[in-house]
């Protein structure tokens, strides 16, 4: 018997039939004897028709009435699913992130789990009966609903089997794990069996879609054992099988993973500018003038690349931008301009981003010469270069993308089978 | 200046331009000085669309997880009129029934409030602060949404304006007041200016869907005086009017009405089935036989007419419940035969109940006779006959129903100005 959070997105919920599907999933989880938790998205397309509202009565607007607003999504779906699992016989209840209750911080929109009450629902799993949650919510210190943000409901999951201390939180999406790339460019890509939280943590970062950056920090952090899985394989057909031989990807801590390999997937993100400042005084303090205003204006600086000067006294400064952000952050150079000192500002749009990841970088010298070369060899021209303990991230030409990810891909030996 | 609680239905906030209007409105009594509360619906729709989800998860299904899911309509509609309110200059919060809180039974699906406490919106109000609320719902003991059924958002707003001690209680709907009869059957009807709290009760009760029967009840109970007014006026050109010049139908203490008539309206209700036991034993605890278990299988029985038995042993006994519940009646019926003891049952439905209502019938004798004349005169059978203090109804051929209607209405004369 095992305490198990299982979390079902959007595509998963969209309609009466699929909310049949996820609670035979449930079911199979109940009839094996274990205790579950389900945590469950808003039906697809429901979450943006409440954001178009809410936009169309006022552009800018309260975020604690949009929290109101957007939380109904998730309090349909509960309750749904908590019906379809009755009439399944099986016992459930919903729980509103208010009733739990999960506390959060005062970020309205974009709030943060603070502490979550688990007694009540270990309470009811020893009646045996299923705890069906609204994801994506839970109240402020004000008394009001408020929303984790985009892709919430992971972080709901993950923290809940935190606060629960469950064996294992099941994300079931709509595709059945983590892969070395997306597949939709590389169709040989691979599932992963493993990856470690660090690994995941730096393939959502730098643009692989499976789960939200937090709740692979949050899994982290508190060791939540994350399993991504399908939820489009037919319940019945996966009842009896060992946990062992369900298709999916665990996310785990490093020492759970028997077979490292150097690099582990490959991830891209796109849309991208860059901005070059030429002939920046190479002097203390020219970073903070640069990047202060930015910060300021809210623009999300990303890779940051400076030149060695040649004689100590000018240097080139590259940094990178989403594209949205692009007309914003030069405006904001501009007007700054005396205090930076820049002789001439250049900028790109529609770059690409792509990201080697692999825990062995930590001890494998020469895994990024090893992609340059690589890229060198296609004629793919390096922009930027930014690296970190277990990856290295280049800025390339979009048109490169494909070619790009799938060299790298090639070069790791990731379409191997391990 | 007054506190008062308006109350929006959901074609009133269909969609944001209406949402806007009924903001306008608002904004038009803010102006005015007076204190704010605002209950609104659910868009309409979306109540329907949510009730079909949980009946597509399972026909029969738990009230509480029902409650929760239907209750989320009113939730999107308060956040988006306190953002509109908001984007228009108006300081405006949301409030669901579990942040006020609005207390209710335990009764899912169709509970009674017990208790609001107005203190936290008595506090903001005096800060300048609109209330809008979601209607329809509260909280019950088990801490979770319980809603008050079909109509309860009227209810809400009357119970608001009882807690809150308003000087009134605005009911905006489609309609601009309450009618003598329906204005689709006879186009000669007129809006009345007032109408006792006792007579819109038997208005509702009997058919006229201006307000639902409950929250008339409960208007009446705390002398709540109710405006029914209509949403479509344009917020604008009523600005500056005085009260007293607003087209409506002010629901009152009869004492407030200058001019009594002996009849103010006529009300009509469709799909009627009438049942007649025949040659059924006058004896002791008959009915109790009969309509016990009736009761007990959730037929609700409106009308009876027991007939003066000639000899004292046996006699006929006629009631009506709706179509709908004819051929569970029925079943009922025959399946106690023997306990009731009658000879034959005779049933049919599609019958009209027809209604007539006054206060002045209490000091005014014959007023039933004028309309039995006035029917036979025209040919309509009357197939069986109620009367209580202040009203009395009779059941005829549904094909009879238009031309009964506009008879009773020139009889009593409601088609002429006061």
């Amino acid at each position: 018997m095992a305490l198990l959070v299982l979390k079902f997105g959007g595509t998963s919920v969209a309609d009466i039939d699929r909310i049949r599907n996820v609670a035979r999933h449930v079911k199979r989880e109940v009839d094996a004897g274990n205790e579950v938790a389900v945590v469950v998205s808003a039906m697809a397309g429901k979450t943006n028709e409440l954001v178009a509202w809410a936009r169309e009565a006022s552009p800018i607007h309260d975020a604690r009435e949009y929290d109101s607003i957007v939380a109904s999504g998730e309090q349909v779906t509960a309750g749904l699913l908590a019906i379809t699992l009755q009439a399944m016989g099986v016992e459930a209840r919903s729980w509103l992130g208010w009733q739990i209750p999960i506390r959060t911080d005062s970020a309205h929109g974009a709030a943060r789990i603070e502490s979550i009450d688990g007694d009540e629902l270990i309470h009811r799993f020893c009646l045996g009966q299923v705890a069906v949650i609204a994801g994506f919510q839970g109240i402020g210190p004000d008394n009001r609903i408020a929303t984790l943000g985009r892709g919430g409901s992971d972080t709901t999951a993950v923290a809940l089997a935190a606060a629960l201390n469950a064996d294992r939180c099941d994300i079931y999406t709509d595709v059945d794990g983590v892969y070395t790339t997306d597949p939709r460019i590389e169709p040989k890509a691979r599932r992963l069996e493993r990856i470690s939280f660090e690994e995941m943590l730096e393939m959502a970062s730098l643009g692989a879609k499976v789960l939200q950056v937090r709740s692979v920090e949050m899994a982290m952090v508190h060791g939540v054992r994350t399993f991504v899985r399908s939820s489009f394989d037919v319940p019945e057909s996966i009842n009896s099988n060992p946990e062992a031989l369900q298709p999916g990807t665990l996310i785990c801590d490093e020492e759970d993973i028997v077979e490292k390999e150097v690099v582990t997937g490959i991830a891209y993100a796109r849309d991208e500018s860059q901005i070059s400042l030429r002939r920046v005084p190479d002097r203390p303090g020219i970073s903070a003038a640069i990047f202060g205003p930015l910060a300021e204006a809210n623009v999300n600086v990303d890779m940051i690349v400076q030149s060695v000067s040649e004689d100590g006294s000018r240097t080139d400064m590259t940094f990178t931008v989403p594209d949205g952000d692009l007309d914003k952050a030069i405006k904001v150079i501009e007007e700054n301009r005396e205090q930076i000192g820049y002789e001439l500002i250049q900028s790109d749009r529609g770059l690409v981003k792509v990201s080697v990841i692999g825990m062995g970088m930590r001890s494998h010298a020469g895994v990024a010469a090893t992609a340059f070369r690589a890229l060198a060899e296609r004629g793919i021209n390096i922009r930027a270069i930014t690296t970190s303990e277990i990856k290295f991230s280049l800025l390339i030409s979009s048109e490169y993308t494909e070619l790009a990810v799938r060299t790298l891909h090639a070069t790791y030996g990731l379409d191997k089978a391990f």
